[in-house]
Protein backbone atom coordinates (compact mmCIF):
# COMPACT_ATOMS: atom_id res chain seq x y z
CA UNK A 1 0.00 0.00 0.00
CA UNK A 2 1.12 3.50 -0.55
CA UNK A 3 -0.65 6.62 -0.65
CA UNK A 4 -0.89 9.84 -2.73
CA UNK A 5 -1.45 13.09 -2.87
CA UNK A 6 -4.15 14.68 -5.20
CA UNK A 7 -5.48 17.72 -5.73
CA UNK A 8 -1.93 19.41 -4.42
CA UNK A 9 -2.69 17.33 -1.07
CA UNK A 10 -5.80 18.49 -0.12
CA UNK A 11 -6.89 14.54 -0.54
CA UNK A 12 -4.55 11.97 -0.09
CA UNK A 13 -5.24 8.38 -0.82
CA UNK A 14 -4.34 4.90 -0.23
CA UNK A 15 -3.42 2.74 -3.24
CA UNK A 16 -2.38 -0.92 -3.81
CA UNK A 17 1.56 -0.26 -4.46
CA UNK A 18 0.83 -3.64 -7.36
CA UNK A 19 -2.80 -3.50 -8.71
CA UNK A 20 -4.95 -0.93 -10.22
CA UNK A 21 -3.50 3.10 -9.28
CA UNK A 22 -5.85 6.17 -10.86
CA UNK A 23 -4.25 8.29 -13.15
CA UNK A 24 -5.36 11.43 -13.52
CA UNK A 25 -8.74 10.83 -15.36
CA UNK A 26 -10.80 9.69 -12.30
CA UNK A 27 -9.46 13.50 -10.93
CA UNK A 28 -10.64 15.18 -13.89
CA UNK A 29 -13.98 13.07 -13.96
CA UNK A 30 -14.82 14.52 -10.48
CA UNK A 31 -14.06 18.07 -11.77
CA UNK A 32 -16.86 17.76 -13.89
CA UNK A 33 -19.36 16.33 -12.26
CA UNK A 34 -21.73 19.80 -11.50
CA UNK A 35 -22.92 18.54 -7.87
CA UNK A 36 -24.01 21.40 -5.83
CA UNK A 37 -23.93 21.44 -2.06
CA UNK A 38 -25.57 18.53 -0.15
CA UNK A 39 -26.50 16.82 -3.49
CA UNK A 40 -26.54 13.08 -3.60
CA UNK A 41 -24.04 11.70 -6.07
CA UNK A 42 -23.63 7.59 -6.89
CA UNK A 43 -20.07 6.49 -8.71
CA UNK A 44 -20.22 2.95 -10.24
CA UNK A 45 -16.82 1.33 -10.07
CA UNK A 46 -15.67 3.66 -7.68
CA UNK A 47 -12.14 1.32 -7.09
CA UNK A 48 -9.78 3.11 -4.33
CA UNK A 49 -12.35 5.99 -4.18
CA UNK A 50 -10.18 8.54 -5.83
CA UNK A 51 -12.40 10.44 -8.21
CA UNK A 52 -15.51 10.19 -4.85
CA UNK A 53 -12.75 11.63 -2.59
CA UNK A 54 -11.73 14.42 -5.04
CA UNK A 55 -15.81 15.05 -5.43
CA UNK A 56 -16.49 15.26 -1.51
CA UNK A 57 -13.16 17.44 -1.47
CA UNK A 58 -14.33 19.69 -3.71
CA UNK A 59 -18.00 20.26 -3.19
CA UNK A 60 -19.29 20.69 0.35
CA UNK A 61 -21.85 18.02 2.12
CA UNK A 62 -22.39 15.53 -0.81
CA UNK A 63 -24.59 12.14 -0.27
CA UNK A 64 -21.75 10.04 -1.53
CA UNK A 65 -22.43 6.53 -2.43
CA UNK A 66 -19.81 4.28 -4.42
CA UNK A 67 -20.53 0.67 -6.22
CA UNK A 68 -17.14 -1.28 -6.64
CA UNK A 69 -17.31 -5.44 -7.49
CA UNK A 70 -13.73 -5.85 -5.45
CA UNK A 71 -14.41 -6.18 -1.92
CA UNK A 72 -10.97 -4.92 -1.19
CA UNK A 73 -11.26 -2.59 -3.62
CA UNK A 74 -14.63 -1.47 -1.71
CA UNK A 75 -13.25 -1.50 1.88
CA UNK A 76 -10.13 0.87 0.46
CA UNK A 77 -12.34 3.57 -0.81
CA UNK A 78 -14.18 3.30 2.75
CA UNK A 79 -10.72 3.98 4.51
CA UNK A 80 -9.94 6.90 1.79
CA UNK A 81 -13.03 9.11 2.72
CA UNK A 82 -13.19 8.29 6.34
CA UNK A 83 -9.30 9.32 6.50
CA UNK A 84 -10.48 12.60 4.16
CA UNK A 85 -12.90 13.34 6.94
CA UNK A 86 -15.76 12.58 4.23
CA UNK A 87 -18.91 10.77 4.24
CA UNK A 88 -20.12 8.53 2.19
CA UNK A 89 -21.09 4.31 1.54
CA UNK A 90 -19.36 1.93 -0.86
CA UNK A 91 -22.12 -0.48 -1.84
CA UNK A 92 -20.17 -3.94 -2.69
CA UNK A 93 -21.92 -5.74 -5.60
CA UNK A 94 -22.12 -5.81 -9.84
CA UNK A 95 -22.99 -3.67 -12.56
CA UNK A 96 -24.57 -6.47 -14.30
CA UNK A 97 -26.34 -7.34 -10.92
CA UNK A 98 -26.50 -4.33 -8.86
CA UNK A 99 -27.06 -5.36 -5.12
CA UNK A 100 -30.35 -4.52 -3.57
CA UNK A 101 -29.03 -1.55 -1.37
CA UNK A 102 -28.27 0.00 -4.73
CA UNK A 103 -32.44 0.01 -5.80
CA UNK A 104 -34.14 1.89 -3.34
CA UNK A 105 -31.56 4.82 -4.25
CA UNK A 106 -32.05 7.86 -6.71
CA UNK A 107 -29.53 10.75 -6.83
CA UNK A 108 -28.73 13.83 -8.70
CA UNK A 109 -25.09 12.45 -10.69
CA UNK A 110 -23.93 9.28 -11.49
CA UNK A 111 -20.41 9.28 -12.75
CA UNK A 112 -18.18 6.13 -13.91
CA UNK A 113 -14.82 5.43 -15.28
CA UNK A 114 -15.59 1.96 -16.55
CA UNK A 115 -12.63 -0.29 -17.62
CA UNK A 116 -11.07 1.12 -20.96
CA UNK A 117 -10.64 -2.70 -22.44
CA UNK A 118 -12.69 -5.35 -23.24
CA UNK A 119 -11.47 -8.44 -21.55
CA UNK A 120 -11.58 -10.57 -24.71
CA UNK A 121 -9.23 -7.67 -26.79
CA UNK A 122 -6.04 -7.68 -24.25
CA UNK A 123 -4.02 -10.20 -22.19
CA UNK A 124 -5.07 -11.30 -18.98
CA UNK A 125 -2.93 -9.30 -16.40
CA UNK A 126 -1.13 -10.99 -13.62
CA UNK A 127 -2.92 -9.04 -11.06
CA UNK A 128 -6.62 -10.00 -10.93
CA UNK A 129 -7.93 -6.41 -9.12
CA UNK A 130 -5.72 -4.40 -11.48
CA UNK A 131 -7.41 -6.81 -14.49
CA UNK A 132 -11.21 -5.93 -13.07
CA UNK A 133 -10.15 -2.31 -13.23
CA UNK A 134 -8.95 -2.45 -16.07
CA UNK A 135 -11.15 -4.36 -18.37
CA UNK A 136 -14.66 -5.17 -15.83
CA UNK A 137 -16.82 -8.18 -17.00
CA UNK A 138 -20.12 -5.33 -17.43
CA UNK A 139 -20.23 -4.28 -21.34
CA UNK A 140 -20.55 -0.08 -21.21
CA UNK A 141 -24.13 -0.34 -22.02
CA UNK A 142 -24.64 -1.87 -18.22
CA UNK A 143 -22.79 1.11 -17.01
CA UNK A 144 -24.80 3.38 -18.89
CA UNK A 145 -28.37 1.30 -17.94
CA UNK A 146 -27.53 1.25 -14.15
CA UNK A 147 -26.83 5.05 -14.28
CA UNK A 148 -29.81 6.36 -15.81
CA UNK A 149 -31.82 3.53 -13.36
CA UNK A 150 -30.69 5.48 -10.49
CA UNK A 151 -30.78 9.39 -11.59
CA UNK A 152 -33.62 11.18 -10.77
CA UNK A 153 -35.22 12.92 -13.90
CA UNK A 154 -32.91 15.89 -15.31
CA UNK A 155 -30.09 14.42 -13.04
CA UNK A 156 -26.69 13.90 -14.71
CA UNK A 157 -24.53 11.13 -15.68
CA UNK A 158 -21.34 11.76 -16.63
CA UNK A 159 -18.47 8.97 -18.22
CA UNK A 160 -14.78 8.92 -18.73
CA UNK A 161 -14.01 6.84 -21.20
CA UNK A 162 -11.40 5.96 -24.45
CA UNK A 163 -11.84 7.87 -27.39
CA UNK A 164 -11.85 4.11 -29.43
CA UNK A 165 -15.00 2.93 -27.67
CA UNK A 166 -17.16 6.14 -28.53
CA UNK A 167 -19.76 4.56 -30.83
CA UNK A 168 -20.31 1.66 -28.09
CA UNK A 169 -20.84 4.21 -25.51
CA UNK A 170 -22.90 6.94 -27.59
CA UNK A 171 -24.96 3.98 -28.82
CA UNK A 172 -25.84 3.17 -24.86
CA UNK A 173 -26.00 6.64 -24.07
CA UNK A 174 -28.82 7.38 -26.18
CA UNK A 175 -30.79 4.44 -24.58
CA UNK A 176 -31.59 5.79 -21.19
CA UNK A 177 -30.27 9.52 -21.01
CA UNK A 178 -30.65 12.44 -23.33
CA UNK A 179 -28.96 16.02 -24.24
CA UNK A 180 -25.74 14.10 -24.60
CA UNK A 181 -22.47 16.08 -24.55
CA UNK A 182 -19.06 14.61 -25.44
CA UNK A 183 -16.01 16.51 -25.19
CA UNK A 184 -12.94 14.76 -25.97
CA UNK A 185 -9.32 14.94 -24.49
CA UNK A 186 -6.24 15.00 -26.59
CA UNK A 187 -2.62 14.78 -25.16
CA UNK A 188 -1.82 17.85 -27.17
CA UNK A 189 -3.39 20.79 -29.87
CA UNK A 190 -3.62 18.93 -32.91
CA UNK A 191 -3.43 15.53 -31.36
CA UNK A 192 -6.00 13.11 -31.68
CA UNK A 193 -8.01 12.50 -28.72
CA UNK A 194 -7.16 9.54 -26.41
CA UNK A 195 -10.05 10.24 -23.85
CA UNK A 196 -13.87 11.51 -24.04
CA UNK A 197 -15.55 12.81 -21.38
CA UNK A 198 -19.35 12.25 -21.59
CA UNK A 199 -22.92 13.46 -20.61
CA UNK A 200 -26.24 12.99 -20.91
CA UNK A 201 -29.44 14.21 -18.51
CA UNK A 202 -31.91 11.45 -17.68
CA UNK A 203 -35.11 12.72 -19.69
CA UNK A 204 -32.97 15.68 -21.59
CA UNK A 205 -34.19 16.87 -24.42
CA UNK A 206 -31.55 18.66 -25.99
CA UNK A 207 -29.57 18.72 -29.45
CA UNK A 208 -26.65 16.14 -29.17
CA UNK A 209 -23.11 18.30 -28.88
CA UNK A 210 -19.69 17.97 -29.35
CA UNK A 211 -17.04 20.12 -27.95
CA UNK A 212 -13.78 21.43 -28.76
CA UNK A 213 -11.08 19.06 -27.39
CA UNK A 214 -9.62 20.06 -24.26
CA UNK A 215 -5.66 20.31 -24.51
CA UNK A 216 -3.92 18.23 -21.21
CA UNK A 217 -0.48 19.14 -22.34
CA UNK A 218 1.11 22.36 -23.41
CA UNK A 219 4.23 22.57 -26.04
CA UNK A 220 4.80 19.55 -28.78
CA UNK A 221 6.01 17.08 -27.20
CA UNK A 222 6.41 15.50 -23.36
CA UNK A 223 9.23 17.40 -21.36
CA UNK A 224 11.68 14.93 -19.61
CA UNK A 225 11.46 15.53 -15.39
CA UNK A 226 8.63 17.99 -15.55
CA UNK A 227 4.84 18.34 -15.45
CA UNK A 228 3.20 20.21 -18.65
CA UNK A 229 -0.21 20.00 -17.98
CA UNK A 230 -2.09 23.16 -19.43
CA UNK A 231 -2.87 25.92 -17.29
CA UNK A 232 -6.77 24.49 -17.32
CA UNK A 233 -5.59 21.10 -16.04
CA UNK A 234 -3.13 22.32 -13.48
CA UNK A 235 -5.67 24.33 -11.70
CA UNK A 236 -7.99 20.91 -11.79
CA UNK A 237 -4.96 18.73 -11.00
CA UNK A 238 -3.37 20.93 -7.99
CA UNK A 239 -5.88 23.63 -7.57
CA UNK A 240 -8.65 20.88 -6.99
CA UNK A 241 -10.90 23.47 -9.43
CA UNK A 242 -13.98 22.71 -11.37
CA UNK A 243 -14.00 21.72 -14.93
CA UNK A 244 -17.26 22.63 -16.15
CA UNK A 245 -18.18 21.59 -19.67
CA UNK A 246 -18.51 24.47 -22.13
CA UNK A 247 -21.42 26.89 -21.99
CA UNK B 1 -29.57 30.24 -62.88
CA UNK B 2 -25.95 31.01 -62.26
CA UNK B 3 -22.51 30.10 -62.91
CA UNK B 4 -19.59 29.97 -60.32
CA UNK B 5 -16.63 28.83 -60.01
CA UNK B 6 -15.16 26.03 -57.86
CA UNK B 7 -11.50 24.78 -57.20
CA UNK B 8 -10.11 28.28 -58.56
CA UNK B 9 -11.71 27.82 -61.88
CA UNK B 10 -11.00 24.48 -62.77
CA UNK B 11 -14.73 23.55 -61.98
CA UNK B 12 -17.32 25.58 -63.09
CA UNK B 13 -21.01 25.02 -61.68
CA UNK B 14 -24.54 25.73 -63.00
CA UNK B 15 -26.65 26.42 -59.73
CA UNK B 16 -30.48 27.29 -59.33
CA UNK B 17 -30.60 31.18 -58.34
CA UNK B 18 -32.90 31.13 -55.71
CA UNK B 19 -32.87 27.33 -54.32
CA UNK B 20 -30.09 24.78 -52.66
CA UNK B 21 -26.91 26.06 -53.65
CA UNK B 22 -23.60 24.64 -53.06
CA UNK B 23 -21.25 25.82 -50.40
CA UNK B 24 -17.85 24.38 -49.47
CA UNK B 25 -19.48 20.75 -47.67
CA UNK B 26 -19.02 19.31 -50.89
CA UNK B 27 -16.17 20.27 -51.97
CA UNK B 28 -14.54 19.35 -48.63
CA UNK B 29 -16.25 15.82 -49.00
CA UNK B 30 -15.11 15.45 -52.41
CA UNK B 31 -11.43 16.34 -51.52
CA UNK B 32 -11.30 13.59 -48.79
CA UNK B 33 -12.46 10.67 -51.03
CA UNK B 34 -9.64 8.26 -51.40
CA UNK B 35 -10.62 7.69 -54.80
CA UNK B 36 -7.61 6.09 -57.45
CA UNK B 37 -7.88 6.79 -61.54
CA UNK B 38 -9.96 4.23 -62.81
CA UNK B 39 -11.97 3.48 -59.85
CA UNK B 40 -16.11 3.54 -59.30
CA UNK B 41 -17.65 6.21 -57.35
CA UNK B 42 -21.69 6.55 -56.30
CA UNK B 43 -22.63 10.07 -54.44
CA UNK B 44 -25.93 9.47 -53.23
CA UNK B 45 -28.34 12.66 -53.28
CA UNK B 46 -25.78 14.47 -55.53
CA UNK B 47 -28.08 17.66 -55.94
CA UNK B 48 -26.19 20.05 -58.77
CA UNK B 49 -22.79 17.47 -58.90
CA UNK B 50 -20.90 19.71 -56.75
CA UNK B 51 -19.10 16.96 -55.10
CA UNK B 52 -19.31 14.89 -58.38
CA UNK B 53 -17.24 17.62 -60.44
CA UNK B 54 -14.83 18.46 -58.15
CA UNK B 55 -13.95 14.75 -57.67
CA UNK B 56 -13.66 14.22 -61.17
CA UNK B 57 -11.72 16.94 -62.13
CA UNK B 58 -9.47 15.72 -59.11
CA UNK B 59 -8.78 12.33 -59.63
CA UNK B 60 -8.58 11.61 -63.81
CA UNK B 61 -10.58 8.52 -65.00
CA UNK B 62 -13.34 7.77 -62.87
CA UNK B 63 -16.54 5.92 -63.17
CA UNK B 64 -19.20 8.54 -61.75
CA UNK B 65 -22.31 8.06 -60.77
CA UNK B 66 -24.80 10.06 -58.70
CA UNK B 67 -28.47 9.03 -57.44
CA UNK B 68 -30.84 12.60 -57.10
CA UNK B 69 -34.30 12.29 -56.19
CA UNK B 70 -35.45 15.43 -57.71
CA UNK B 71 -35.25 15.41 -61.67
CA UNK B 72 -34.57 19.48 -62.13
CA UNK B 73 -30.98 18.60 -60.07
CA UNK B 74 -30.34 15.15 -61.76
CA UNK B 75 -30.59 17.16 -65.15
CA UNK B 76 -28.71 20.47 -63.82
CA UNK B 77 -26.06 17.53 -62.77
CA UNK B 78 -25.94 15.67 -65.73
CA UNK B 79 -25.04 19.04 -67.22
CA UNK B 80 -22.84 20.29 -65.16
CA UNK B 81 -20.82 16.55 -65.52
CA UNK B 82 -20.83 17.62 -69.40
CA UNK B 83 -19.70 21.07 -69.28
CA UNK B 84 -16.31 20.00 -67.05
CA UNK B 85 -15.58 17.68 -69.69
CA UNK B 86 -16.62 14.55 -66.85
CA UNK B 87 -18.41 11.08 -67.79
CA UNK B 88 -21.02 10.62 -65.37
CA UNK B 89 -24.29 8.99 -64.67
CA UNK B 90 -27.04 10.59 -62.72
CA UNK B 91 -29.84 8.03 -61.69
CA UNK B 92 -33.03 9.47 -60.50
CA UNK B 93 -34.40 7.64 -58.10
CA UNK B 94 -35.27 7.72 -53.83
CA UNK B 95 -32.38 7.14 -50.96
CA UNK B 96 -35.25 4.90 -49.68
CA UNK B 97 -36.40 2.88 -52.55
CA UNK B 98 -33.28 2.57 -54.58
CA UNK B 99 -34.17 2.47 -58.78
CA UNK B 100 -33.67 -1.01 -59.97
CA UNK B 101 -30.44 0.48 -62.06
CA UNK B 102 -29.14 1.13 -59.14
CA UNK B 103 -29.31 -2.46 -57.98
CA UNK B 104 -26.44 -4.09 -60.42
CA UNK B 105 -24.06 -1.13 -59.02
CA UNK B 106 -20.78 -2.23 -57.00
CA UNK B 107 -18.52 0.83 -56.48
CA UNK B 108 -15.27 1.40 -54.53
CA UNK B 109 -16.23 4.52 -52.64
CA UNK B 110 -19.28 6.14 -51.77
CA UNK B 111 -19.80 9.73 -50.74
CA UNK B 112 -22.54 11.79 -49.14
CA UNK B 113 -24.13 14.99 -48.01
CA UNK B 114 -27.21 13.98 -46.39
CA UNK B 115 -29.51 17.02 -45.42
CA UNK B 116 -28.72 18.81 -42.32
CA UNK B 117 -31.91 18.84 -41.04
CA UNK B 118 -35.08 16.18 -40.23
CA UNK B 119 -37.79 17.92 -42.11
CA UNK B 120 -40.28 17.83 -38.87
CA UNK B 121 -37.50 20.09 -36.55
CA UNK B 122 -38.29 22.95 -39.13
CA UNK B 123 -40.45 25.39 -40.90
CA UNK B 124 -40.84 24.70 -44.94
CA UNK B 125 -39.04 26.44 -46.93
CA UNK B 126 -40.84 27.94 -49.48
CA UNK B 127 -38.56 26.60 -52.07
CA UNK B 128 -39.35 22.61 -52.42
CA UNK B 129 -35.78 21.76 -54.08
CA UNK B 130 -34.20 23.71 -51.54
CA UNK B 131 -36.16 22.33 -48.66
CA UNK B 132 -35.78 18.50 -50.41
CA UNK B 133 -31.87 19.83 -50.09
CA UNK B 134 -31.97 20.73 -46.68
CA UNK B 135 -33.96 18.20 -44.86
CA UNK B 136 -35.26 15.23 -47.48
CA UNK B 137 -37.33 12.52 -46.02
CA UNK B 138 -34.50 9.19 -46.11
CA UNK B 139 -33.53 8.69 -42.55
CA UNK B 140 -29.63 9.04 -42.25
CA UNK B 141 -29.89 4.93 -41.75
CA UNK B 142 -31.27 4.37 -45.16
CA UNK B 143 -28.49 6.80 -46.76
CA UNK B 144 -25.90 4.44 -45.01
CA UNK B 145 -27.40 1.38 -45.65
CA UNK B 146 -27.55 1.89 -49.16
CA UNK B 147 -24.07 2.42 -49.32
CA UNK B 148 -22.94 0.16 -47.68
CA UNK B 149 -24.91 -2.24 -49.95
CA UNK B 150 -23.18 -0.73 -53.23
CA UNK B 151 -19.84 -1.10 -52.10
CA UNK B 152 -17.74 -3.90 -52.72
CA UNK B 153 -15.91 -5.47 -49.85
CA UNK B 154 -13.06 -2.83 -48.49
CA UNK B 155 -14.53 0.01 -50.40
CA UNK B 156 -14.75 3.21 -48.46
CA UNK B 157 -18.08 5.30 -47.29
CA UNK B 158 -17.57 9.11 -46.51
CA UNK B 159 -20.36 11.28 -45.10
CA UNK B 160 -20.25 15.24 -44.13
CA UNK B 161 -23.04 15.98 -41.78
CA UNK B 162 -23.71 18.10 -38.61
CA UNK B 163 -22.23 17.47 -35.98
CA UNK B 164 -25.42 17.60 -33.94
CA UNK B 165 -26.17 14.62 -35.66
CA UNK B 166 -23.25 12.23 -34.77
CA UNK B 167 -25.26 9.91 -32.36
CA UNK B 168 -27.43 9.29 -35.51
CA UNK B 169 -24.92 8.50 -38.03
CA UNK B 170 -22.47 6.95 -36.01
CA UNK B 171 -25.04 4.20 -34.77
CA UNK B 172 -26.08 3.91 -38.78
CA UNK B 173 -22.38 3.11 -39.92
CA UNK B 174 -22.44 0.67 -37.09
CA UNK B 175 -24.69 -1.14 -39.05
CA UNK B 176 -22.93 -2.20 -41.98
CA UNK B 177 -20.01 -0.95 -42.12
CA UNK B 178 -16.58 -0.86 -40.21
CA UNK B 179 -13.32 0.77 -39.75
CA UNK B 180 -15.07 3.41 -38.81
CA UNK B 181 -13.28 7.68 -38.10
CA UNK B 182 -14.55 10.43 -37.38
CA UNK B 183 -12.76 14.02 -38.24
CA UNK B 184 -14.80 17.03 -37.03
CA UNK B 185 -14.45 20.10 -38.81
CA UNK B 186 -14.53 23.50 -36.49
CA UNK B 187 -15.03 26.89 -37.91
CA UNK B 188 -12.30 27.84 -35.89
CA UNK B 189 -9.27 26.83 -33.34
CA UNK B 190 -10.78 25.87 -29.59
CA UNK B 191 -14.68 26.21 -31.44
CA UNK B 192 -17.01 23.65 -31.53
CA UNK B 193 -16.79 21.63 -34.42
CA UNK B 194 -19.96 22.46 -36.42
CA UNK B 195 -19.81 19.43 -39.16
CA UNK B 196 -18.44 15.66 -39.00
CA UNK B 197 -16.91 13.99 -41.58
CA UNK B 198 -17.03 10.30 -40.84
CA UNK B 199 -15.99 7.36 -42.82
CA UNK B 200 -16.54 3.71 -43.02
CA UNK B 201 -15.21 0.75 -45.07
CA UNK B 202 -17.21 -1.97 -45.82
CA UNK B 203 -16.44 -5.22 -44.10
CA UNK B 204 -13.79 -3.10 -41.93
CA UNK B 205 -12.48 -4.70 -38.51
CA UNK B 206 -9.70 -1.93 -37.50
CA UNK B 207 -10.93 -0.11 -33.80
CA UNK B 208 -12.77 2.86 -34.46
CA UNK B 209 -10.95 6.54 -34.60
CA UNK B 210 -11.53 10.27 -33.56
CA UNK B 211 -8.97 12.29 -34.62
CA UNK B 212 -8.17 15.75 -34.12
CA UNK B 213 -10.69 18.61 -35.69
CA UNK B 214 -9.70 19.92 -38.92
CA UNK B 215 -9.86 24.16 -38.50
CA UNK B 216 -11.34 25.65 -41.47
CA UNK B 217 -10.86 29.55 -40.65
CA UNK B 218 -7.91 31.29 -39.10
CA UNK B 219 -8.18 34.10 -36.76
CA UNK B 220 -10.19 34.00 -33.71
CA UNK B 221 -12.98 35.94 -35.42
CA UNK B 222 -14.47 36.40 -38.98
CA UNK B 223 -12.87 38.97 -40.74
CA UNK B 224 -14.97 41.09 -43.15
CA UNK B 225 -14.60 41.44 -46.89
CA UNK B 226 -12.09 38.82 -46.84
CA UNK B 227 -11.05 35.18 -46.91
CA UNK B 228 -9.72 33.67 -43.70
CA UNK B 229 -9.59 29.79 -44.38
CA UNK B 230 -6.59 28.21 -43.24
CA UNK B 231 -3.72 27.01 -45.53
CA UNK B 232 -5.03 23.29 -45.53
CA UNK B 233 -8.46 24.55 -46.51
CA UNK B 234 -7.75 27.55 -49.02
CA UNK B 235 -5.10 24.42 -51.03
CA UNK B 236 -8.53 22.40 -51.19
CA UNK B 237 -10.80 24.77 -52.40
CA UNK B 238 -8.83 27.10 -54.58
CA UNK B 239 -5.96 24.71 -55.36
CA UNK B 240 -7.98 21.51 -55.66
CA UNK B 241 -5.81 19.17 -53.83
CA UNK B 242 -6.76 15.99 -51.91
CA UNK B 243 -7.80 16.21 -48.39
CA UNK B 244 -6.55 13.08 -46.76
CA UNK B 245 -7.63 11.69 -43.62
CA UNK B 246 -5.11 11.99 -40.63
CA UNK B 247 -2.80 8.27 -41.10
Amino acid sequence: MQRSDFLGGRVRLWQPREGYRAGIDPVLLAATVPAKPGQSVLELGCGAGPALCCLGARVAGLRLTGLEIQPAYAALARRNLAENALTGEVIEGDIGAPPFALKALTVDHVLANPPYFEIESRSIASDVGREMALAGPAPLADWVRLAAKRLRVKGTATFIQRAERLPELLAAMGEGLGSLELWPLAPREGRAPRLILARGRKGGRAAFRLHAPLILHSGPAHIEDGEDYTDVIRTVLRGGEALNFPP
